[in-house]
């Protein structure tokens, strides 16, 4: 066998500690499978004394330095942010080697540069792991589906979220309480921010539609909405109309009369229990892909941790590896579409909206008035009366989703309505 | 745009068709994802006259001129079986051809050899239809998970016995019936023997575990039992245990003291109902998979249908189109592995029994020693009295499956067992 081909690894937090054991648990099968051995070269870290289980002599805190050793092959990038992975990764194109990644905020926010800058050297940029961990995807949408046109992408792409909601589901708790365990358990960082809020589904939800409509969308394309404001009262109201509430990544492409656009966004949601999505529980992650021809399809598996992370890094590792073996670079995706994004505005959606209203004649008809304005359809309508109070529970049909948080206001305003006890987007139901 | 990559098509039945239309219809978009436009240079039919809705220009009966034309880039093949498919592909490989392919029959018995010979002529073989319809399954075992350690790949991979086992189940209909009714719908062929006798199921396996385990399996490894023998007692017997009845393939690697072993089998299985292979109803595929570092993956999608398999299809044309482009060729599967084929008589299975006997004391101690006879260990039994007799539900702990077929052979054989009434392995239980 030759000489082997040797990696820089940046970063070694949970993701990359477990790569480096793969790396060294797997020596002989990915050398059977690369045609070479692979070996780690160095190791990138902020602290050296906080990794006292790694090879000392590895361990270096020059990322800058080691990416353009000469004898560097391929980094293998898992410090996650924007700087200095961003710096790093430019530094190692120019040195002609391919990186692999997990990095969604990056890729997010500067994929078709990132990847320009790979395809003039004549290197790979992978990172499957970026999007829903250890779930084949990227890959799967970027060439077994090139030859067909998808329509929509649809995924609960967070795991954190995923748990709190579910937990929500389970026991009834508000989302406070709900976090608080979650925190507690290790499923939400101290700083939740970037799970809680939404910004990381927003990163995956953008690269799963540039790949899934070969087209540029970053993470400001995306119309973000996080959990916080999901009340106990949200999924109760949920389970009554058989649904359960989850956040949803979606990626449509819109038809239009003068060209198509995508519409990109990330909001809670009430879905229907018997939609595959909605029985996918705990910190585990699915995609559900719509395509003209293939029709519907599914990927599920474990969206994070470090063991599924580092099981699609280092599927992307061997195969830059037997890139690099074969002297030629990969096929990256293509960005040829540049079709517009359509703001959330003018997006079709539909609203569950649950009302408190004074119970008396004229109520329903005033309140169906308010939709019929802005020209909005009702769909369901449940009127549950208790003494001189009611309930109207209203679920609508599709209709620009500006028409309707407008209804809500206007609802708001009106005086017999006491209170707007829910207001959820609906997706899935028939 | 530079000139048209030309392909041979060579058989134009539902996929080919659909393909031929799919080609056209997307002519923009794969000329943009390729880099230069595709056309179909010509189509191999065996009657040109059974196809009045194609260019007859196009149409030839002479497949082994068409394939060695000089204006021919590349080769789709869509006939099915053996010959002369098998010989047209080396044809194509000798003329310096990539080849794409929906033939699950002949990559299960000639795969090690077909690839050779690819490999030789540096040109690829992709065959991402030959499984699964339109789920993406061969890239993703092959490259995204090219740095795990697969353990276990379980699928229901045939649409035409996952209807009739549906519909048994969900009228209480027998075997014959459902079948019948499947014919009628056009969801199984005049001669279903393919598929419900699992010869379809089994060459999916092959496949698929040689791409799971890099290691040559064929058609011929596959221990192999259709779903002909299922009755509609085995169905409610499945119920009343919290199953369902599914035909699946499984592919396992058998640890082994002195190296590992795979085991590779089709046969029809009680699953417990909130399996999530459970739920994957009429003429759908899944694909269950365990690895090491992911954990747990599933895949989900059609599995057969023109369309659905056409988008497997033009996925490859892509992906092999762009190689040529390149100048390049893919990354073919590896084979390195060369693990032993373990027999079916020495892989643990875990059985389901059920036996109509005599209700006297003593009875039950019998049965008892007859398991216990072959080493097996049972799990669980309820008996259930009426009149003299009794009924015993029997489900076993894991064991060879030769000790299991000999102990059902034994019960046949004691005077007070009055008949055994199911008999069915038992997959998924905890």
């Amino acid at each position: 066998m030759t000489a082997p081909l040797r990696v820089a690894l940046l970063g070694c937090g949970t993701v990359g500690s477990a790569v480096l054991r793969l790396v060294e648990e797997q020596a002989d099968d990915l050398a059977a499978r690369i045609g070479r051995p692979i070996e780690v070269a160095g190791i990138a870290v902020r602290r050296p004394a906080h990794h006292p289980d790694v090879p000392q002599h590895l361990l270096t805190t020059d990322s800058a330095a080691l990416v353009r050793r000469d004898d560097v092959d391929l980094v293998v990038e898992v410090i996650g942010g924007i700087e200095p992975a961003r710096s790093l990764m430019y530094a190692a194109f120019e040195a002609g080697k391919s990186v692999v990644s997990a990095n969604k905020a990056l890729l997010a926010e500067d994929g078709p540069a990132l990847h320009a800058a790979a395809a003039k050297a004549g290197v790979d940029l992978y990172y499957e792991a970026a999007v829903a961990g250890a779930i084949p995807l990227l890959r799967p949408l970027r060439e077994s589906l090139a030859g067909d046109q998808l329509r929509r992408v649809v995924g609960i792409v967070n795991g954190t979220t995923n748990y709190i909601l579910s937990r929500m589901a389970e026991t009834g708790a508000g989302f406070a309480e709900a976090l608080a365990e979650a925190t507690e358990l290790g499923y939400a960082e101290a700083d939740p921010t970037a799970d809680v809020d939404g910004f990381d589904a927003a990163a995956k939800a953008a690269i799963l539609a540039s790949l899934a409509f070969h087209t540029p969308v970053s993470s400001a394309d995306v119309h973000r909405e996080g959990i916080s404001a999901v009340s106990a009262t949200d999924v109760a109201r949920a389970a009554e109309i058989g649904c359960t509430v989850k956040l949803l990544a979606i990626c449509e492409r819109v038809p239009n009369g003068t060209g198509d656009s995508v519409a990109v966004r990330v909001h809670p949601a009430m879905i229907p229990t018997a939609h595959p999505l909605a029985s996918v529980g705990g910190a585990f992650n699915a995609v559900f892909v719509e395509a003209e021809a293939a029709g519907q399809l599914m990927f599920y598996g474990q969206g994070a941790g470090g063991e599924p992370t580092a099981s699609a890094v280092l599927g992307d590792l061997v195969a830059v590896a037997r890139n690099r073996v074969a002297g030629a670079s990969g096929q990256g995706p293509t960005g040829y579409a540049d079709l517009a994004v359509r703001p959330m505005a003018e997006t079709p959606t539909r609203y569950h909206v649950s009302l408190d209203v004074a119970d008396k004649p004229g109520v329903l008809a005033g309140v169906a008035q308010e939709f019929a304005r802005q020209h909005v359809s009702i769909s369901t309508v449940r009127q549950t009366g208790h003494g001189d109070a009611a309930t109207l529970v209203i679920v609508t049909h599709s209709a620009p989703d500006a028409a309707l948080s407008a209804t809500i206001a206007a609802l708001r305003d009106m005086p017999v309505v006491r209170g707007v006890t829910s207001v959820l987007r609906v997706e899935g139901l028939s």
